[in-house]
């Protein structure tokens, strides 16, 4: 295990339980009970002052007193002796400890308290803690049931589940055994005063019965952390999460389009992409899901065959799978005229390839087998609506051994209640996902084909800002009060740092020195005069486009000094601004906020002042990779017309990119910086690059 | 029954089923089970020509032999003699008849054929007709059970269900059991050769057994029809329908954007909005609102208090709730201090109430008195995880009492499966819909105020076009050829004959046909010289702006006559075009398709190029109610920031109104116009009106 001091809550070697109690109406009997029923091998002992005995073993009445082995404490007093325990533990050279007892945090002020002094005294003794106000840790195979929860106890699986809440373990520990899902883990963690979700993903993925992790999260403590340890666990394991609070995000407090446009549901969103983890939308879908991750082989594409006996239900499936994400598979003509072959004329060899009602357990069987013979089928959706003549147990046992030989996923709708018992039990005794409806199949395959994705995405190089020089970007952003908005040279010089292009006008005071800056800002450029006295400058030939050389500017600086004197003899002539020369072009808003849990979040879409109304925008966390960057620019219609449409001319993607790339790297490189609008970046013509016209950035 | 025809399907006298079978493994022997075990109180009649008995009945061996009562017949014989069978039928004199034999239409173009001999030889004889390719009709309260479905049937209760696919009827029948929902009717429909789910819907809305219906739809044969009795059902009953085959609807072949935009769904979207009938997106979804909508009153508004023993689940639902379209209810102070009372000092009295693990079933239920009391609160969630101490059939008891005598719906999220058996039988037999976890319990009560909004719809006043003259519009639309655009004036026309101002530029050839143009369109105009060899119209001062009387348009021709021979003496002059001045505006899209089911469906929107990428549009079926214009532009971002954004100035929304209405009109009295699009709508500002600048239409 990575971190060698979370080894005694998976595998402890004897388990302290103090707070036992003799009264079966207390949770201190409950306690007792499940360790001793859970079937544990490790040594089992039990405290409470009182002494006496409890399933024929004895009732220590000191810490001090509990024999080896012992290396995991599970602590159930009221809350004021909960610090004193903690000393003895310390004293006694136990280190993990599972704090059960609530009171803590989540009552008040008093409450965090006494959880940090807690934490203190822990962390003194080097003891890790789980808690407190948490249900407890259940390893199914090891077996340890550590929790006071009401029997029976989850049925084995290959399912782990993370729970910020604890109220909520008991029902889905009930609810899965209904739906014939088993769990591996069962991990409360409470408070989480030490011990966070973060934590707990490594280990849990690395055992060797976990195929699936499930977080029920109420929010994370550290983003960052639990971006990196998900992305890992993630490489091993699928991981699902429900994170719920949306209602409670709001909105930021924002000075600018892009925090208004991030709530924390974006946060969430990019997090979960970038860290490699599914969202689910409900509790019931997150299992739905992990049943199918847990028992499938993953699918190599998103073509999908529906087979069925009835129409109906293969046309709610085929919507379903749209939905999902997924494609109805293109059959082979090869397979088409096999099924022919198979079915009755009056049958529909196209997908959904419908059998009719009559269709026999032996029907099912052979048409399962030709679809997944079908190179152009990833994946196969069957449904049986409870039919005359054949039972839907008879056609379970008939696909089984075909699921079972075959590398792509085969997942089931059988329709119906208690006429479909047998069927059902079949199914998932031989690990076919299965479900009541197409709808919930078709998800089920939705998210076989999100973990590929997902593990794609893994694979991508993030791009770390190696190429900005921190010295020089902390130099630029010093003068600027925290909160404020930089000055607008500052952020141009911040952008430019970044090798972000921006249309800077920097003033000459000479034909030399405009020819300079000229030569800085790249050619072609255009030169104006610079006078508090002559307000439209074309008027007095002021302005001189289109200046390709030094030469050509040093003779346009003279040039317009001599128009403006002739003119203008009395006006105050203060020299020339320079501008770099673009072009029209498309323009679209780059933006960064910085997410107070996840760091910088990059956002990208229609600018303008309407893009609060026409919300035309996406979001991924910096730093990017270049496939976050093209997914930006592929869900936005910002971003897909860039590649022209109908009058529009085509603009320069690639710069987009870039420019995409160069900001999230600049804002993971300034943690100084707290938010950035580039409102509109200007995407010149296919080659010709992209330049920030307005540029709007504050300090954090 | 408002349709006389019907009756022997609602209320036979006696039953005759053709082609029974003596053969248990029939489905000829299954129907005849069916009807006698259903408990049918008219008389039963069976035959074969094989005669004989059948559960100690004679078995008739022809149509003519059989006694009185007889008013519905059950054909179950091989496809090719049902025609003799419905002649046989005639001759008796039976006019009603179910045909549950297959192989008709759904198995191609002899089928087809055959299918519609029988109508017309149905029709011949006044026999109305239900099928074919049918499951059959199953009323539970009459009782009455024409179907050959395993049993058995399904449990008496307030849900009728309406089907276009039969295969589904058997899952339904089972799965709905196991839900503890019982169903009203169950009418198969299948190839609705005659008749279909719309002349189902009234006699079903009159039954009053029935609660709600849901409808399984694989599309409508008529859509004019179906939302014409559709709104009348939906005034009697609510109506919850799943419609599925999204995937088949594709795209349309389209000549302008809203045709693009319009998809089959954008229309049957319109056309359930305008029917009042709520839109499910599962199956399961449909019976899970279905069960609240049948045993809840509804709410006064959309505010919902949500009372756990468990923050989590808590703060899941109030997620649930914002996704349904409902809000988390304010307490009242009163409410809250009266909860504080009630429960422990850690238990949160803000909404989501949360009375912590420890809530007892006296607590659930005194708390619930609380929320209901409370005149902010208009609906009430509850959840119970399986709690220790309190077992779920307690608090469920507990609370049944207070549930039942208020006026205001409360339904349960009971989470869990086996341990809350007992509290979901309690809640079921006492109407309580209750659902295993919070999402479903917060989804169904958004269908509860779903059905109230729809309910406010139906009494909207629906503006037909009175004011249009069919004749002059007659006119207009007769010299273009079908499928064609009609000419630019011809357009023009036909809006201004709705009321609905355009910028038409006519071309005067004297000054004072200029200003008799002028004086039609409007004053302000301008007048611009009109020469095909003069490109440039205002070099030679050929554009004359604000032009106020019709004095001051016979002196601007003359002028700019003047100025052009004197600048271009060669160039041939044709007169002058005149055109009203409008100012700068917001600019939107209005738009009118005909669907094919529907009729025509208006869109409204963000325009220009891009609307087809900015999809920012919305769609009601015409002719509009005023509601509806309001909706689709608080719908969509164009229309809500016609109100003012930032530095764009408020434009006439009204006008904006009174355009769509207009549109919508002249959709419904012309159907020779096939699509309008009118892009741009110029807004200009309030008080200004508004005014289509870019008209095209095209002939159906």
């Amino acid at each position: 295990m990575s971190d060698p001091s979370l080894v005694p809550f998976f595998q402890p070697q004897g388990v302290l339980i103090i707070g036992v109690s003799r009264d079966p109406t207390k949770l201190g009997y409950a306690l007792a009970r499940n360790l001793v029923q859970s079937g544990y091998g490790g040594a089992i002992h039990f405290l409470n002052p009182k002494g006496e005995t409890l399933f024929g073993r004895p009732i220590h009445t000191r810490v001090a007193d509990v024999p080896d082995p012992v290396d995991l404490a599970v602590v159930l007093v009221p809350p004021p002796a909960v610090p004193d325990t903690l000393h003895a533990l310390g004293q006694r050279g136990i280190q993990a400890a599972i704090l059960a007892t609530g009171g803590f945090r989540e009552t008040g002020p008093e409450g965090a308290a006494l959880e940090q002094r807690c934490v203190e005294i822990a962390r003194s003794y080097g003891i890790r803690l789980v808690g407190p106000n948490c249900v407890g840790l259940i390893n199914t195979h090891l077996p340890l049931d550590t929790t006071f929860l009401q029997p029976p106890p989850p049925p084995t699986g290959e399912i782990a589940f993370l729970s910020h809440s604890g109220a909520i373990c008991a029902a889905v520990i009930d609810w899965v055994r209904g739906q014939g899902i088993g769990l591996s883990h069962l991990d409360s963690l409470g408070n989480q005063a030490d011990l966070s979700e973060s934590d707990f993903l490594q280990p849990v993925a690395e055992d060797p019965h976990t195929r699936v992790i499930t977080l029920y999260l109420e929010g994370v403590q550290n983003g960052a952390q639990f971006v990196e340890k998900a992305r890992q666990a993630a490489r091993l394991k699928p991981l699902v999460a429900l994170k719920v609070g949306r209602f409670e995000a709001g909105r930021r407090a924002a000075a600018s389009h892009t925090g208004a446009l991030a709530g924390a549901e974006a946060a969430f969103d990019a997090a979960f992409a970038r860290a490699g983890v599914l969202r689910a939308n409900t509790t019931e879908e997150m299992f739905q899901w992990a049943r199918a991750l847990a028992w499938c082989p993953l699918p190599k594409g998103r073509n999908v065959a529906v087979l069925t006996n009835a129409g109906g239900p293969g046309v709610t499936a085929a919507d379903a799978l749209e939905q999902a994400g997924l494609t109805l598979a293109q059959l082979a003509p090869h397979t088409e005229s096999a099924l022919a072959a198979l079915l009755p004329a009056a049958a529909s060899t196209h997908n959904p390839v419908d059998m009719l009602a009559s269709a026999t357990p032996e029907q099912y069987a052979g048409c399962l087998r030709l679809l997944l013979d079908d190179p152009g089928v990833d994946m196969v959706l069957f449904i049986t609506p409870p039919p005359p003549p054949a039972t839907t147990g008879g056609v379970v046992k008939a696909v089984i051994p075909i699921v079972q030989t075959c590398d792509k996923p085969v997942v089931a709708a059988l329709m119906g209640d208690r006429q479909i018992q047998e069927g059902v039990e079949l199914a998932r005794a031989a690990r076919i996902p299965e479900y009541r409806f197409p709808e919930a199949a078709a998800s089920a395959l939705g998210a076989l084909w999100q973990r590929v994705v997902l593990l794609q995405r893994l694979e991508e190089a993030i791009l770390t800002p190696a190429a900005l020089r921190p010295e020089a970007l902390q130099e630029m952003v010093q003068g600027t009060p925290a909160g404020e908005f930089f000055p607008a040279e500052t952020a141009a010089g911040l952008m430019e740092a970044a090798g972000l292009p921006t249309l800077r006008m920097p003033l000459a005071h000479s034909p030399a020195e405009a020819a300079q800056l000229a030569a800085e800002l790249g050619f072609p450029v255009v030169l104006k005069l610079a006078s508090p006295d002559i307000s439209h400058k074309s008027d007095v030939g002021g302005v001189v486009l289109n200046l390709n050389t030094p030469e050509e500017v040093e003779a346009a600086y003279e040039l317009v000094f001599q128009r403006a004197r002739a003119a203008r003899p009395e006006a105050h002539l203060e020299g020339a601004h320079l501008q770099r020369m673009v072009g029209a072009g498309q323009e679209v808003i780059l933006g960064v906020v910085r997410d107070p849990q996840f760091g910088p979040l990059v956002m990208f879409g229609s600018g303008g002042v309407e893009v609060e109304g026409l919300k035309d925008v996406a979001f991924a966390l910096a730093p990017l990779t270049r496939e976050d960057a093209e997914r930006m620019i592929e869900r936005t219609w910002a971003g897909r017309k860039l590649a022209g449409f109908r009058s529009l001319p085509p603009a320069d993607r690639e710069a987009v990119i870039q420019a995409l790339l160069r900001l999230a790297q600049l804002a993971a490189a300034c943690p100084e910086i707290a938010e950035v609008e580039i409102n509109p970046l200007r995407v010149l013509a296919p080659g010709q690059g992209a330049v920030a016209v307005d540029i709007r950035a504050r300090k954090a």
